[in-house]
């Protein structure tokens, strides 16, 4: 297909596609003449993963470029190339507190390490230290004890069973998708695009539940 | 406390407190003579929030506001209280598609009706078209269906049980707290403070779960 096409089916902005292109983001056009290339199928769902990284994900361009890379990387195991690519996704989309090593920090430290040994999780990572998504719950941690609000241990893993089914459902979704290249996409777009729907059906399950409990006629 | 102390016991900068109080966020501490002012427990909680808002939350300082103001209404029954304080928040903090009335769009109207009624959920609010969540919630399913990426009403399912789950606990959190001021404050800080636990969890389970299906040694 020409780029007037993969524009129409993708809903991507030709001169955003001409972007992605001169960033590295998206791999070259077969070319056919001087002025004009051909796209394919693959090119269509690679410019639709790149949108959902850079318009949901709110990545850098770089953050994003680097993703691609590590999708692409067939060098690694299944197992190795999924975490790769996930790895590199920035800490969520939430801000952080700044990092310093005070008390909060410590004992954040030792609630995620507790946390993570009760839910019986360890990845088959060696360095679980540097995982980003392990740093953030630890910095999520330490601002819930910073700002006043300390969560036992019970609420935790409340929190770590629910994300348990979900880490689950999401392995299921992804392994609808060839093995390979398209599953590594799969799951980066879906930790990606599934976070806002997360965050939004937890809001409106608290608020569901506090019309149960403080509404009137619940 | 003086200014000095609000400043330790909180760990915010002294520098930070005041612009916080120039810009209403804070109340006037009481005042001693021309230049100190003595501030008490409320406040430090109340700059807690603040920062709790501003930096892990990600909010302008204008929505802040509003969010405190929900906040302070005694006005409200307290299920609305609640309700108008995180109705406030900023859709999360993924990003958004740009949101265009397309197929996409009214696929995802339609799904997410479909799921909250298989959920149960109506919230007792008369306005549910309005509401942030609702609308983040139908952009993202929009954002699912043209990245390729249709979720189907079972996947959805498990994310609205999880949803459930939390949404549960979380006003079981609430509930430890004094009816009131005290119950809504900790109703805005849960909201925002724990997203950042449950994305990075999440992240978490996907690994550990790829690692039982496609690791060494699962």
């Amino acid at each position: 297909m020409r780029m007037a096409e993969l524009s129409e089916r993708s809903g991507v902005p030709t001169a955003t596609i001409k972007y992605y292109l001169r960033e590295g983001l998206l791999r070259p056009g077969r070319r056919i003449n001087a002025t004009q290339a051909a796209y394919d199928e693959e090119h269509l769902r690679r410019l639709r993963l790149v949108r959902a990284l850079i318009q949901v994900g709110r990545m850098p361009v770089a953050t994003a470029r680097e993703v691609l890379v590590a999708v692409e990387d067939e060098s690694l195991d299944h197992h190795s190339r999924i975490g790769a690519a996930v790895w590199l996704l920035p800490e969520g989309t939430a801000g952080a507190m700044e990092t310093v090593p005070d008390a909060a920090a410590e004992a954040a430290e030792r609630q995620a390490v507790e946390l993570l040994e009760r839910l019986g999780w360890n990845f088959g990572y060696a360095a679980r230290d540097d995982s980003p998504a392990y740093r953030m719950l630890v910095g999520a941690l330490a601002a819930l004890e910073r700002s006043g609000y300390p969560c036992t241990m019970e609420d935790l893993l409340v929190y770590g069973h629910s994300a348990g089914e979900l880490g689950a459902v999401d392995l299921d979704m992804i392994e609808r998708y060839e093995p390979g290249t398209l599953q590594v996409e799969a799951a980066v777009a879906g930790t990606v695009l599934y976070e806002p729907v997360l965050l939004s059906l937890r809001r409106l399950a608290q608020a569901e539940e506090s019309n149960r409990r403080f509404g009137e006629g619940g």
